[in-house]
């Protein structure tokens, strides 16, 4: 068989020859762009031809700080394309942690939007690496900046070569895409992206069990490009010939519903908290959704009641994916089988809860207390995943060491997996309470006090214990105006666990501590219970 | 990212993982087999610990001689499965090139089907290589038999192991099968196909927008498994979860028909002569065919009539396909995109009868007189391919440099290329007539020669010219009492051909010269054509 490498660049190949005529709607800061895959490539091929004008040359990392819109989509061609690596830098995290991955990286080039300026302007005295900045804006005129050497990118297009050539001299395993991911400690971690991962996953993103894309699909992918390349979708896109949707800057539940409406969207991607605001809007508007085959939600899991509020009050397919930045992200879908279509929408939700079974190249196992679990939906233990687009490292980073062991990715998540192969996410590996040599998980005791009409929130945590190494202590936060005392808590519990798993205390607070985006810090938690029992006694 | 293999095992292991109460269908000599996909596995696990048992080593060639059915798909796994090369022995060769290709492939087992035994029996002195048969029978006992060592099947299986691991220590490169394909002169050419081909093969087969075969599916799969692996259709029906339904050995219309009734079929594939005879048989007795969603048509080009009867008389959806030996094969299908969804019913027949646009991964130019041709559906050029599933030899053959050349594999296809990238075969390159440095195509006068009412079949040459390099000869036969001379035929094509196209001369013959399969020899009818000339000057 030929020795063809997979490469990002064909993609952009295929669409120029195959759906030259496809249309992109990219929404920016002055309206919508409507431009065709044939632009989009002669606009690509410039900006490849300016990149290497500027200097860039194959395996450095040019960074991008940026929405959902027709630049950055070319930027995710257009570097790899010339060799280089993209790096997309999370627009949300902290100012430091923003520097620090710039500088660890290395990133030589970056391309900023114009209204996120004052975030890298505001460190630019910490970029080690950074020779040049790409102001990417539609104004003619570049905006008043302390940043030097800066470019204007569509005066660097107007410069460019629309009929540049991608370089074919890459190897399938270079490196093509960088995306750091947040650490519960310490700085991010960054995970380094291939020609080959990237076409693989795309692949499976095209499979008609998976996402299906399709030449025949209006895609909107508002989870952002600058988090695991928007999970693969614009690649996917531009190679499918779909119609991308791309939702650019600050936008509202009303403004994606309306996207939704006017442009047919059939097929969009984000996390819980967007569709949970899409659900509200949908509850006070009046929206035509009937062009929509399918809502992914991943990220974090969606509670059952927004699954069922999507699919049978506004009867929008509502679909669990699983993965993370390591992973590419895709690894599995919350499909039904063949054989489940018929049952009823109780159990059919009870599917869609799940995070669903994994794709095609995917290998999976779960380790538990002692060694391999049943696939019984009722075992609990770590996931652990290898495949071709599943990261073997972090970049230049001694935390590898604890991810990735014997060939597979300790994922930290804790798991069941029922009989279907399907996975339910039940703890996080840290989080999760070993006692007496079994697995106890905080988060389905902490379910289990939130369904009590008088708590407005729990969390469960480890303490330590003599005899059965790890103990489950509950924090409890009351609902204004409720009241309940342990007794009847616990009364509440009984009936639905084995009784080694009922915490050893029930502690009323005012609070629980949180991170910036409302998860539990259970580091934290785990120290004020500590004090609070040492305190006691 | 993790240096995993694409591994033709992991496939059978996903089958086993996620599909185990899966069925598959096999019609055998003895009546229909079911059994499940968990069944399967452990009898292709059997089979693998049987091969290793029997001697067979990595790297190793076993033969398969046989029908569609379990056995033949247990080989198909259970051989790449221990490091093997699966090589499937078109069983409708001569028994000299038979015996040409084991002797090539240097086989060092062969799997038999009970009633294909006297073949093997005819050429068994020819044999040098093959150290065991196996033969595969529903029956308890073996059928008498000359060839020695001879093994039975299921008694291999009875004393094989069926939880044995898949080899690991497999590299994707590693050669997983072969095929050969027959040549104009001389012996067939072989193929080998990689564990990282087929794997890359299977996934286009599965996107949205090519086969998208799903695990919804129940497929059917009449394109022989001796023939480039069924094009691929049992890997992927296997690694996707699909039902498959596997016909046997001797099969009919209406046994394909009553199949497809029976089992809900909803996706099938073969050549153009079985669905010729599956139409006729459609017109003449009465199946349910509801549940097909696509009949693949490959392997030459399907009148544009059937595509018709298919589509518009039996709504069924009838789907153009290309490839070959040499690409795994499927490169290109027939589908509309999406903004032709609204053409006329006899625009989209245009397109259908096209060979179709090409999927991912695979790169294509044709080159017609005077370099690279326009895609304007008009130049005319032969095909070059490139990509992943292509082959970049034939197995230890000097032929391997007429066809493999600049890292591009010249398919003899002339094709034209429209502006939606749809190639159309308009001639084999050994045929086209070269003249004036003008290429004029033997098959676009063929066909408007027979469709003259008078002309029963036309088959135009080429005759070496002083001036213009080469001119075309038609040669005519015309149908039982009719009548027609050679002005009338001018007169006929005029209005359809430029001036130059016009053959030099029109010969009427009693018959043209044609091959087993009904092709015509044009090398054969070339030599007639001189004779006739020369005679007559």
């Amino acid at each position: 068989m030929m020795n063809v490498p997979l490469r990002i660049s064909t993609m952009m190949e295929h669409a120029e020859r195959y759906f030259p005529k496809k249309e992109i709607v990219s929404r920016t800061s002055s309206g919508i762009t409507r431009l065709t895959y044939k632009e989009l490539a002669a606009r690509t091929r410039r900006l490849t031809s300016s990149l290497v004008k500027l200097g860039v040359q194959k395996g450095d990392k040019v960074g991008t700080f940026a929405w959902n819109h027709h630049r950055h989509l070319e930027s995710y061609f257009a570097i790899p394309g010339m060799g280089g690596v993209l790096h997309t830098i999370n627009i949300r995290l902290a100012p430091n942690h923003i520097s620090y991955i710039i500088n660890h990286a290395e990133d030589k080039v970056l391309l900023i939007d114009e209204d996120l300026l004052p975030l890298i302007e505001s460190i630019k005295d910490e970029l080690n690496t950074v020779e040049a900045f790409i102001i990417m804006t539609d104004k003619h005129e570049l905006p008043p900046t302390a940043l030097q050497p800066v470019y204007h990118y569509e005066e660097l297009l107007a410069q460019g070569d629309p009929s540049y050539p991608f370089l074919q001299d890459i190897d399938e395993n270079d490196p093509a895409g960088m995306c750091y991911t947040s650490a519960t400690t310490g700085n991010p971690k960054g995970v380094v992206y291939t020609h080959r991962s990237t076409v693989l996953h795309c692949m499976a993103l095209g499979l008609a069990d998976s996402a299906a894309i399709s030449e025949s699909d209006v895609l909107l992918p508002v989870v952002p490009m600058f988090h695991v390349n928007a999970w693969g979708l614009p690649y996917a896109s531009v190679w499918f010939g779909t119609k991308l949707v791309l939702p650019g800057p600050m936008f509202t539940p009303k403004i994606l519903l309306e996207l939704i409406q006017e442009e047919r969207v059939t097929f969009t991607a984000g996390v819980p908290t967007i569709w949970l605001g899409v659900l509200m809007e949908l509850e006070s508007g009046s929206y035509d959704t009937s062009s929509l085959r399918g809502v992914v939600c991943g990220g974090s899991a969606a509670p059952k009641s927004m699954i069922a509020a999507f699919a049978q009050k506004y009867n929008i397919p509502f679909l669990h994916a699983y993965g993370m930045t390591e992973t590419s992200p895709l690894v599995a879908l919350a499909r039904l089988k063949s054989h489940e279509l018929d049952l009823d929408q109780e159990a059919k939700l009870d599917i869609y809860a799940k995070q669903g079974y994994f794709v095609p190249c995917v290998e999976v196992k779960a380790i538990g207390k002692s060694g391999e679990i049943k696939w019984d939906g009722e075992e609990i233990g770590e996931l652990l995943m290898r495949g071709p687009w599943i990261a073997s490292e972090y970049y230049r980073d001694e935390r590898t060491a604890d991810a990735f062991r014997d060939g597979w990715l300790y994922t930290g998540d804790v798991v069941t997996i029922d009989e279907e192969g399907r996975i339910k996410i039940v703890d996080r590996v840290k989080d999760v309470i070993k006692s007496g040599g079994e697995w106890i998980s905080s988060v389905d005791l902490e379910n289990a006090l939130m369904a009590h009409d008088a708590v407005f929130e729990a969390a469960v945590v480890a303490v330590p214990h003599p005899q059965w190494q790890e103990r489950p202590i509950a924090c409890v936060v009351l609902k204004e105006s409720m009241q309940v005392d342990k007794e009847e808590l616990y009364e509440f519990l009984k009936p639905q666990f084995a009784k080694w798993w009922l915490p050893d205390d029930i502690l009323f607070l005012q609070e629980i501590p949180k991170t910036s985006v409302g998860k539990f810090l259970k580091q934290a938690l785990r120290e004020k219970v500590k004090e609070t029992l040492e305190t006691r006694a």
